[in-house]
């Protein structure tokens, strides 16, 4: 009898929820500022609705069996193939549709440092429009929620596939080797400029073209040099100044709403997936946390309406949560969220009044990631106080009989030490008082 | 090709989940004042886990597969067969323990109206301890979870299972009829004494007997009352007057906290699951709401250490979030939220500008909840004016040319009609004015 999670599953304990709990509210709280609301599709999906859409390496992945009705089904992959059958489902839906969605998915995936087989998605996407200024407000999002994380030195890195396609086009690059040479751009970091030259020449173009191709990679400067010195290379191809222009349009929206927005036009970047028809973005955190793009999307046209028999635009940005999280606990950023900050302690023959302290303590200062808790059994004091240390208690109410029949009751500070015995009624405001860390006259 | 969701499944749009997430957000405020910590298990299990907890007929319902790896895996069914295995894989836990747990959970069940193969159930449970106090906090947060709800005239039922044993025991019930008994009691509303009376004398005692256990159904007047009732009823038996001594300490407990809790001493009702061994308790909606129990638990010690080889003491209670949503919408308390309350439109040429603009006001307005949304594409005025009415958006923002070039920009207040030309700068402060429904002096 196995007693652990599943292999490649793991299980999230309070620390680590605390934490998870509360980016997923600071994320929540920038896509609900931009007016996306969200939806739930079922975790499980007919396999119809998932098959032919991840390609034969992400097929393999997939959670897939026959139910007890003998229907085939799978776990959902992500989340935009069931937003995809989410819209055919729901006809009616009012364009433009703006929704977010924060779940898990499931992939059967080798396991990994840091790579899980259940992990969560946060995606938001707007769809039903096919506009710069929804290409903008997808980084814009990005931006705000990258800084509602408190992260710093991140990088928006953007490109957009017309370009791409249009530049390849324009150095004559066969059908066949297209997506090749889009491999090969995607490692512009991560070789020498002459290995790269020759991964494009092997697709089927000169080593000259070549070299003129990969010319891509080096730009350099503000972003109205980068679009600039592209627009040189790609000049006369309809396609890719097309491509250019919006990216310009693009730009100009997110630095009139946020003008230091670390947003950079990164010309050779593709992005893995190959849906993707227009403007695509990936996040980077400074090289230390030594994780790949954390929060990335783009626009996709083809994808939402295949199911619909319609053309539905869309553009989206998907945080990959737990990928998130990993890096930071491994670069020592470990934050440390106390939920309770209150005790109050059990005193034998007084359990009932304790009870009542504890809920008249909560009614004031309890809450969302405010706990008073009472310790539920009239054991020896000095267990209470040790688990109170040990939980990082901040203040404690210790009821005695003799100052109760009196109506006090005893406070401690556990930071400061200092403890007061005040009337029970004031209680809530001295405890509220104690937590604001401001000293207390009596305690001087 | 199936383009809806899996049988027995289903979506929630952008009405629903708006108001799902918020109870679920007041139901977590609740948890965790009372210093409820949050944890995750994984979705699927091994199914080693999993059989034998759940009967016969609930095994039948379990997503059961081997999963890619060959090994045996399936869906959770519930969060308290996970939890008694997340005990047993972290031995290092510091009891007594809180945790909450709001997740999914999977059931193949006959689908039928209100009821879904997968639903939200919200968990919470406290382990280590078995005393009156635990027993009586999981009491008070049920009452603090429906009241933070909204919900009226709903009634917490209160029993304890070795009451029932100890009444069985007194009146000589054969240990084979224990079961049927406890079934038979469960129904003193439903059926009439008559026949309660043959259900239980079919269990192995005589009418007579059968006659005066029934009357157990029969205890009137107040909890006092009623344990009274009880006491005289099963005199002499050890077991029962021990579980009797607890609810008195129970019920004292939760009236010190709060005096008019709608908390009743219910001798009949034993709940379903076999696993309960203490205090159980349901919650009901006035009878209008034609709904079971919403919000239900007990004590139930054999079950968190099994994994472990431990007797780990725990009380819990679970809402049934989906189960409590259909039936307010069967009530017809279908609530509205909405999320974006302001819109900026789009204009032609000024792209850039709206841009910016809608992120101003949305730094100063806009969050959970709460969002402003700028319309994604410059089309015809009277389309975007048709789609902030139907949205239900509260506040309109309409760049214009010449009051941009001028610093200014025209606001609508959409439900008076009231419209004002402010500068830009000024512009979040009017927003944010006409949302709290103050009139302006312009306005008037």
């Amino acid at each position: 009898m196995k007693v652990q999670p599943l292999k490649g599953f793991r299980d999230y304990g309070p620390e680590e929820m605390l934490v998870r709990e509360q980016m997923i509210d600071r994320v929540r709280g920038v896509f609900e500022s931009f007016g996306y609301a969200p939806i739930h599709t079922p975790a499980l999906e007919y396999s119809d609705v998932l098959l032919g859409k991840y390609g034969d390496e992400g097929e393999k992945l997939l959670y897939r069996f026959d139910d007890n009705g003998g229907r085939d089904v799978a776990l959902r992959y992500d989340l935009t193939v069931p937003l995809a059958r989410f819209v055919a489902s729901n006809p009616n839906l009012r364009f433009p549709f703006r929704r977010y969605h924060i779940a898990p998915v499931w992939r059967a995936e080798r396991p990994q440092k840091g790579r899980f087989r259940e992990f969560y998605q946060c995606d938001v996407d707007l769809l039903g429009v096919d506009t710069a200024a929804a290409d903008a407000e997808c980084i814009l999002i990005d931006f705000m929620v990258m800084n509602a994380l408190g992260l710093d030195g991140f990088r928006i890195e953007v490109n957009h596939r017309g370009f791409l396609d249009g530049l390849l086009e324009h150095f004559g690059v066969p059908k066949t080797g297209q997506i090749g040479v889009m491999r090969a751009l995607d490692k512009v970091d991560k070789v020498s400029r002459e290995e790269l030259v020759k991964l494009v020449a092997a697709e089927g173009v000169s080593e000259e073209t070549a070299d003129s191709l990969v010319s891509v990679g080096d730009v350099v400067g503000s972003n109205q040099e980068r679009l600039d010195a592209c627009r040189r290379l790609v000049e006369g191809n309809a396609k890719a100044e097309e491509a250019l222009d919006r990216l310009e349009y693009v730009f100009a929206a997110v630095f009139e709403a946020e003008e230091s927005a670390p947003v950079f036009f990164t010309p050779a970047i593709a992005r893995g997936l190959d849906y993707y028809t227009g403007v695509v973005y990936e996040t980077f955190l400074p090289k230390s946390y030594g994780v790949g793009s954390v929060m990335s999307g783009g626009r996709y046209d083809g994808l939402i309406g295949m199911f619909a028999n319609a053309q539905v635009s869309a553009v989206g940005i998907s945080l990959g949560i737990d990928r998130l999280l990993s890096a930071l606990e491994a670069h020592g950023e470990k934050q440390e969220i106390r939920l309770s900050r209150v005790m109050v302690c059990a005193m034998p023959e007084l359990e009932a009044a304790c009870f009542g302290i504890a809920q008249l303590v909560r009614k004031f200062v309890g809450g969302r990631g405010r706990g008073v808790e009472l310790y539920p059994k009239a054991v020896r004091l000095k267990k209470q106080l040790d688990y109170a240390n040990k939980k990082g208690i901040e203040v404690l109410v210790i009821p005695g009989p003799d100052e109760l029949a009196q109506g006090m009751v005893m406070v401690k500070n556990m930071a400061t030490g200092a403890q007061e015995t005040v009337p029970v009624m004031h209680l809530p405001e001295v405890v509220q008082r104690m937590l604001s860390g401001v000293a207390t006259e009596e305690s001087r």
